[in-house]
């Protein structure tokens, strides 16, 4: 995290090109809203534009299609969104939390913890658990027993990590626990959500991969495997065993059956039941649009006389 | 919270009128089902007669249409379920904990508690947080640093409020991690459930405005706005950067795509899906009706045959 | 939990048949594709068949229709599955947790702990809580004032049992809170899962009865009644004041909604939103299937123009 920087000295980090202005100071980032004299922001469509005439920021993040959109002091660069990401990393830190066992965190002695790695308030950390170095639990974060997290692991606050799955079977209308013998392996790189869960596993283990990043209220059933880098919105759950790829994106509350597979590259819309594998890359969707409630009711109920018809 | 009330009393303080019965001696509010000769009830429509007529509640609250329905002691109200809600605060506090600082919760000292303001067990309230006279946070609630809550504000245990919004950037298929750095706004009177997560701000606020009411396991994205009054009910989720308006409803499980707009007074039903603007007030829908199993795979093998004949 | 078995001593303590092998020593259970000469593991059906012929596992459980499939040492049992669940029971701990109290949890003086069981680090339990013998609650779990848990309940971390349910009366635009004076009640052997929600009732108790399978992130809204051993997958929610019947399932993400009544063997198909009372048992379903994005936009927007064609 750096102080206060001049365009000039911000291109010399990451490289782009000042198109004007390079020694305007910068001390923060902002939306161009927002933005006053010291801040830059960034504008990356025509659909921004009254917000970038109107802007007072100090300057701006432009592409090099729109070097041209304003005279205001300005680092041109291919992906304006990006560069702004990298920026915003010079002046702010990316956990806000010092390094160390916060003394209300309840730490197993067998655990093992990594090099610079946080520990948050009223966090609980179990028997045999690794974590990486540099990784921060934010507050009140539980990991159960066994579970490994790599390097730079964020867990944000209400997480828990390594329940026991939702494993039962039934007997003559009884279900019997089956125990839950695996544990999660937790790649580098991986950002986990507030209040998102991920359940250890039956026999094997359940996996995410280096680079993968959850957000918020995500459950993640027992077996489950996430390909790395693959990015996944708020709400979504996806059921035990599910062999999901590299490089996918979910949208949010989008919904994965189990046993099936999701090879690489794939985007699912949000709101989308998937209960068949996707075997070819590719965007695919399933929601029923919404509509006035009148409109909607009498779409539905001619589906369903069509259904019946096929009786 | 008062003692024991005659019907004259409860009608002295809240308005109605006791149309029999004003001596009878009420000690808590109960239902039709379980209520006793101490006890108050409300009857709100035809499909509780049976349970009107078997109650034997000391007491009766009813609308004036519905005053000959029974001879018991009753109190006459224009919305006897309202007049109900104002009975019940007579005779039960609001919330269940004690003002102060439990000695297990971690605050901040940079944090500011207002007057009469109750943190429970296990909280974590970080730096320079706000929370305003007379809120409550029930045990285990997160507040991220410089989030700021008002007056009367009602946390309930789970909910985590200013974790990082999902904000990331493709950088050739790895995802950079953009700093959050705005905060959650939240009015006064707000109600916010069990393991509800609200996202602080990418570079501005999220904001959630007066007497907005949230049910548990809602997840509301970075700089989202919530107008005024708008009550949300379970398992909702509302992605980054929507702008919703007041008095608006929304069912459990709704969904709401991000970077839209939603008017005033919009009632979206239980389990839809939104994702483009609502501009017109009105009670929107987009649901598949349940069927039988096989009924609901003939219709959706239909219109499936249907949608690919017009490729 | 017992030492290292052969298959006879395995047999005599839970039926079946050997069929090869009666002395092989088993010291853990595993899956087909992990597990060694020291593990058993379980085979159901053709479709695992190549993971069947490739295991190192010292032996097998087998239906007895596939009894010839394998020549390595094994059990035949009617249901392999169950019989598995009872082996792995015999090996591994149903709970990880030692019984007692954490020193970090916080439990009211009032509260009523039965015999045996064990209360994890950071748990709040509030006054007049009962909790039966055996019962476990992992780190982090949250009851609040006067619920009763029987006997062997398991509760995951982050669940919250007992906060407020969302009971709010509109008072011209305004929103007024009914206390919530009902309570939870939960029987023998039911199981909770990590971040699952169960409130209070309004006036009544919410009620799970025994044996009940509640997996992680569901959300139980006030009053609601779920019957003896029904099971429920993760992301599940359910509205107030719903009566759900015993012995049904209902897969991950199924929404229900309040007032309605479901009766004993209901299954609910997973992502199904359920609007309506089922009335006969069976299997039920609504979902719109998933479709390359393209297709399903045809889909959708045939679908409106019909539904509008009706107006």
């Amino acid at each position: 995290m750096a102080g206060p920087m001049t365009l000039a000295q911000i291109v010399a980090r990451l490289g782009g090109r000042v198109a004007a202005g390079a020694d305007t100071l910068i001390h923060q980032v902002a939306s161009l809203e927002s933005a006053d004299a010291r801040h830059i922001s960034f504008f990356t469509g025509k659909r921004h534009r009254a917000k970038l005439e109107a802007t007072r920021a100090g300057a701006v993040i432009v592409a090099p299609e729109a070097e041209g959109d304003t005279a205001r002091p300005r680092i041109v660069a291919e992906n304006p969104y990006l560069y702004f990401a990298r920026v915003s990393q010079l002046f702010n830190p990316l956990t806000a939390q010092p390094p160390g066992v916060h003394p209300s965190a309840v730490v197993a002695k067998s655990a093992k913890l990594g090099l610079r790695a946080s520990i948050g308030a009223g966090c609980v950390v179990g028997e045999e658990v690794e974590i990486g170095d540099d990784s921060c639990l934010y507050p009140r974060v539980v990991i159960y027993p066994k579970c490994r997290l790599g390097k730079r692991v964020i867990v944000h606050s209400g997480a828990v990590i390594g329940a026991d799955g939702f494993g039962i079977a039934d007997d003559n209308g009884r279900w019997i626990k089956i125990p839950q013998v695996g544990s999660v392996r937790i790649g580098d790189d991986v950002e986990i959500g507030a209040n998102t869960t991920i359940d250890r596993g039956a026999l094997d283990d359940t996996i995410i991969e280096e680079g993968v990043k959850l957000d918020n209220q995500i459950q993640i059933g027992h077996n489950t495997r996430i390909g790395a880098h693959t990015a996944i919105a708020g709400c979504v759950g996806i059921a035990g065993s599910a062999d999901i790829g590299r490089h996918c994106t979910f949208g949010g509350a989008a919904m994965i059956l189990g046993h099936l597979k999701i090879v690489d590259h794939v985007n699912i819309s949000a709101g989308t039941f998937i209960s068949r594998s996707i075997l070819k890359p590719g965007t695919y969707t399933g929601i029923w649009p919404v509509d006035e409630h009148d409109r909607w009711a009498r779409s539905a109920a001619w589906l369903r006389r069509k259904g019946k018809q096929h009786e």
